[in-house]
This record gives structure tokens, sequence and C-alpha cells, in this order.
């Protein structure tokens, strides 16, 4: 017998159909012996639904009531869960997140869980019940609703499994499992069978969209085991572990990319010192997160290029934060790019493999693609290319590093 | 200034932009000077959306479960109209039926009110803060949600009322107010400027569908004075008080009428003891309401008719009630007939005013209209008449009584 989390998202309950389906799915598990907690999110679509309503009434809304717009979608779902499971003879109920509680601070929209109770749902298990629960959502001090923000219900899954102390936390999404690649670009892409915390943060941090950041954090925290598997399939999925429970560890696991940022060049800037704390202070004062940076040797002493990167959305205020600087701080010319992709290498086996990074350059060099700017994490290199190499670049490293399927 | 609850039906707050009315109506109050909570519906349609979910699902589902599924309306609704109500500059936040709290017995699906907490409501009251509160659903002492059953709302605007201790409870409609008949049947009739809570109640449980029958019996027990008025146009309603402030009683205030009954007649019943002991517990038995009765006085004392009226959708299990008390119970006849109207004359005057039940009968005589069965009580008298004579009965009655607009 074990003690399992079941997650499913929206579109694994976007219809009555697929919310039976995920019932039989819970089913299985409870006939198994196994006592089980489900997360579930709206049905695909209505929160949508509930946030073009609130946009519509108010363009500027307070984040609270936000909240208790879009947090009735969870509740229709957990309530027709609750039901689905109850008609296939499965003794289940639903709960709220004020209801079990979850306890977040009051940071309406994207609220951090702080506590969850989770002594009544484990007093039921005795009575093999079900506790369907809404992800998403949870309770703030003042008993007003909070909402976690997007993708937040792979949080609340996270947290309630290491409050239940859980064998194990199931995402079941519309993907069966973490990749090599991205199955669309490198039809050569395989699907791991197991990962650990630090790669997948990494991956799920450089594009890899299947798990929210900080649920893998929290799991890594708490030390919850995680799996990735597919809700309409039948197969076993990914396991996200401890670097412990791997026995044979691949140099690298994986190549991501995201699209998601550009970059900036400041051509010919002085090069005297306090030049760079000037602009990237002007940047976080104006909440444009960098990510990458380079600045090239001044051949002369004089002048060099400041080029990095910040999220694509935020390209027009960054650039807005840096023409206001152009009286403080001189420079030649401004060069936005925004048809830029980072391609990212993750895998635990580096620490451990010199040459890893050389092996990567030389295999994009062979292939004609210029790199621009380059960072590195001890489990990670990442790169930036022109975005018309994307596809060529992943599969010149997926096979570079011998991650192609025989 | 004076303190104001504000209810408003699912028709009401049925787009972005009623609701953006709402809170146009909303802040004239509270410019007036007023302290206002508001009440309010889901969205029309979205609670049948939610019903049908429901069903779908599961044709027998739990009633708890029920109740998180369709509370999910006001939900929406009590969110959306405090933000608009923020964006007119009004201060208001939202409130759900657990957050008051309503509590109510756990009779889920249509559970009763037992108390509701307005302190905190109360205390905000000196922020100028209005508070918008969900309809129709509240919290059991085992901290579920709770609903009131369809039409609940109008019981939990009184309720709050009461406990707001508030000098008038505004029913906003999609009518606006109470007539002395079915305007589309009697063109000459006219809105009421007052009627008496007892007036009121007979015509709710009579047919008139603008008020629940539990939110009248609420307001008069609780002396709340009550408004029907146009959530659409911007004209007085009809008040619902106390007989003394009523200065000029009418004899009858109101003619309404029902199809919503069938008539049962066993003819040929053994006239002995304890018959219609039998006939009416296993009815009761079988939770079939039973209404108006008559039993024909017996010619010879050996066998008589008993008539009597249920619920028209009760009708195929009264059936089946009688049927299986063929073996105890003899009868010539069974005779069903569904095509049967109940019409109804209203008025506290009857009380004082000999000859009021003549003049109707006369009346219904003059237009050749047989009159099948009768009731009466202090302040009513129904007859139950052929459904062809519907539009008929009502007119003349109206005439009559001397109701016809000038």
């Amino acid at each position: 017998m074990a003690r399992l989390v079941m997650k499913f998202g929206g579109t694994s309950v976007g219809s009555v159909d697929r919310i039976k389906n995920v019932a039989q799915r819970v089913k299985k598990e409870v006939d198994a012996g196994h006592e089980v907690a489900v997360v579930v999110s709206a049905m695909s679509g209505d929160t949508n639904r509930l946030v073009g309503l609130a946009s519509d009434v108010a363009a500027l809304h307070d984040a609270r009531e936000y909240d208790v717009v879009v947090s009735s979608g969870e509740q229709v779902t957990v309530g027709l869960l609750a039901m689905a499971l109850q008609d296939l003879g499965v003794n289940a109920r639903s709960w709220l997140g004020w209801q079990i509680p979850v306890k977040t601070d009051t940071v309406h929209g994207s609220a951090r869980i702080e506590a969850i109770d989770s002594a009544d749902i484990i007093a039921r298990f005795e009575d093999q019940q079900v506790a369907v629960c809404a992800g998403f959502q949870g309770i703030a001090a003042d008993n007003r609703i909070t909402t976690l923000g997007r993708g937040g219900s792979d949080t609340s899954a996270v947290a309630l499994a290491a409050a239940l102390n859980a064998d194990r936390c199931d995402i079941y999404t519309d993907v069966d499992g973490i990749y090599t690649a991205d199955p669309r670009i490198a039809t050569k892409a395989s699907k791991l069978d197991r990962i650990t915390y630090e790669e997948m943060l990494e991956l799920a941090s450089l594009g890899a969209k299947v798990l929210q950041t900080r649920s893998v954090e929290m799991a890594m925290k708490h030390q919850v085991k995680l799996q990735v598997l597919s809700s309409f399939e039948d197969l076993p999925g990914t396991l996200v572990v401890d670097e412990e429970d791997i026995v044979e560890q691949q140099v690298v696991s994986g190549v991501t990319y995201t699209r998601d940022e550009a970059k900036v060049t400041l051509q010919q800037v002085n090069d005297t010192p306090g030049v760079a704390a000037k602009v990237f202070g002007a940047l976080a004062d104006a909440h444009v997160n960098v990510d990458m940076i380079v600045q090239n040797v001044s051949e002369d002493g004089k002048a060099t290029d400041l080029t990095f990167t910040v999220g694509r959305n935020d390209l027009d205020p960054a650039l807005r934060v840096l023409e206001s600087l152009k009286g403080s701080v001189n420079w030649k010319a401004l060069v936005p790019d925004p048809d830029v992709v980072k391609v990212s290498i993750v895998g635990m086996g580096m620490r451990s493999h010199a040459g890893v990074a050389q092996t990567m350059f030389a295999a994009l060099a062979e292939k004609g693609i210029n790199i621009q700017v380059i960072s590195t994490s001890e489990i990670k290199v990442s790169v930036l290319l022109a975005e018309e190499y994307t596809e060529l670049a992943v599969r010149t490293l997926h096979t570079a590093f011998n991650l192609d399927a025989a």
C-alpha cells in the first residue's frame, strides 16, 4: 500500500467524459489498495473564460476579487470529480482550498503556500476516502481566497504530497513524460525513465513546459518523488528523483530551447567603472529581469560592446529604460534583436566530465551556427543563437551527445 | 441615511453590461448616503449549465457535491460586481456564504438559514464599504457549502436584511412590481403600490412567481419591509408591508392562477370510516402533497365521489399509489384530469366583507364556467376550473372585483 497524490491538469478534466476517465484512473489506484488524494485544475478554457469576464468588467481590478472569480473554476471540477468517483462506488469528497485549509500569504494572484493542514484528509484515508482537492487556490490569514498564479496546480499537488508525506506525486498531463528534446523537433528524442530534480529544474526554467519551476523546487526541497505521465495513455512516465536514485547517469540528459528571450546590444559603450551598475540597476528598478550578459574586452580601453538578454515581453520597457539613461551613459548604438533562441544542454554528468562545452561549441560550429552569447552553470550550458537555427541546433546537439534513440 | 439590502436576480446580472448597470444602481444609493449590502444570484443560464454538468457526470449525485458545483455561480457574480463597483470608485468587497458566514442546517440542496453573523459587514459600513454577498448559499456546521434551493437568493436577501436590521430590502427583478393580475392575460391589470405580507404570501403560493414563498414568510416574521422593483427601469415598485401601513384596503387585491395542479377523482368509493385516512395516508407516505379536497355527500349512504388535487408532476406517482390500494379500498373508477387550473382571489378585506365568495361564484356562473372544487382561507378563495377557462376566468374576476384600471 502506498500513499499517492494524483494531479490532473485542465486538459485532463476538460469535459464530462474526461472527468469520468480521470475517475477510472483514480479508482484503479484505490482498487490496488492505495491511499489517494487527487488535485485538479479547472476545466480547460474555463479559467480563460473567467479571466475574460474579469477583464471585461474592469481593466484594473482588485486581485482579491479576481481570485474569488477565477477560483470558482476548480470548485466546479472537484465537485464533479467527487460525483464521478462516487458513481463508480469509490468513497470520495471534495475539498476547496479554504476547507483543507491550504494557508498562503496574502499576495493575491500569485500567493505562496505557507502551510497545509492534512490531518482531516489523512483521518479519512482510514475509511478509504479519496480526497479530491482544488488546485491553484488557498486561503490567506484574512479569510479570503487566494490563487497561486498560472500553473499553480502543480505546486498545490507537490505541497499536498509533502504535507501528506506521500510516497509519490503523479502529475498527469497531455504528454507522457520528459523527453531528451522536444519530439516535434528532434524526431529521435526518447522519453527519460528518470531525471534528477536539479536537471528538471534547469529544463523547466530553460524552456521545457511540462512542469512549473516552483513545483520542482518544492519537490526537491521536500524530497517528494514526482512522476510525469500521460492522462490519456496507460504508460509509465518519467520519474523525477534524487541523484542517488539514478544508477547510470548520462553526461547530458536533454537538450532544450526557449524563444522567450530577446537580445540587446549597447555598441561602443564608454568602458569606465560603474557603467554596468547604472545600466543593470535601472533595468532592475523597472522590474526587467536580465538573463545572459556578455561584455567584450575593449581593444583601446575606451569603449566596449555590452550585450545581454531580457524576456521578449520586456523588450519594449527595457528599451525605454535604456533611452532614459542616454544622458548619463554614452554609447554609439542601441541594437535590439528579438529574433534569437536560447538552446541549452542539461546534465548532472557535466560536473565530472571535462570538455562538454567544447563538444557543444564544436558541433554547432561544424554546422556553421554562430554563437552570440554563452552562459553556464554546474549542470547546463546555454548558448544564444539566431532564431532560424533553432531546429538545426537542437538536432545537432541531440546527436552530438549520443541521445538519438537507436 | 438608511440601511438597504438590494437583491439582483440572475437576469439582472446576466452579462458584463448588466453587471455594470447594477453597479450604477448601487452607486446611486451609496451616493445618497445609504449603507448598502447587495445580494446577487448567478448569471442567468450559469446555474443551468452547472446543474447540467452535474447531471451528465452522475444521474444520482451527492447533494453535498452538487452544492459545491452550483454555488460557484454566485462566486463569479459577487467578484465581478465588487470589481465593477470599485471601477466606479465605490468601496466594495465580495462575501461568500462561508465568509459572512450564513449558517444553515445540513439539508444540502434546500438548506434553511439558521443564523447570519452580520458584525463584520456592519463594521465596514463605517468605511462606506458595500458588502456584495452571494445569495443562495451558506455553510453547514460540518464546514461544507450548502445551497438554499432554487429561488433561494430572495430568502438570502431577506435573511440578511433581518440580520442587518435593514430599513428595506429591495428585490430587483425583470418585472416592475406586483400586479392585480398577470398583465399578459388581464390587460387592465395595474401595479399595486402596496400589498400586505399575508396577501403576498397567498399570491406567491397560488401562482405569482415574483417572490419566493419562503422569503415572504421570513420577511413577515422579521418585519422586513420588502420592495419589488424593476432592475431595468427606474420606477418605484410594490412595497410589501404590514397591514397597518396600508391606508385604503381593497376587498380583493389580486387575481392569480396556477396550472401546476392536477385533479384526481375516485368515483363511487365505499363510504365507510377510514377510507379517506387510507387514501391520504398512502399519498403522504409517498411524499405526494394533496392540496384541494372535496367529498360529495353520498346519496344512499353507501358510496361517494372523492376528488382532490396534487401537483401535476406528482400525478403519475399518485396514480401508482392509488392503484396499489385497490385491494383495501373499493371504487368504481379512478379518473385523473391534468387539464385544470386553480384560479384564486386574494385580499385582506375579505375578512370584513361578506359575500365575496358569492360574488366570485356568480361572476363565473354568468360566463358559463363550471366550478369543480373550492377551497378557502381567511383571505383567499380558490376554485378549480377546466384549464381552457383560465384567461376568461381571470379577466372576469378582475372586472367583477373592480380591479380594472380606469
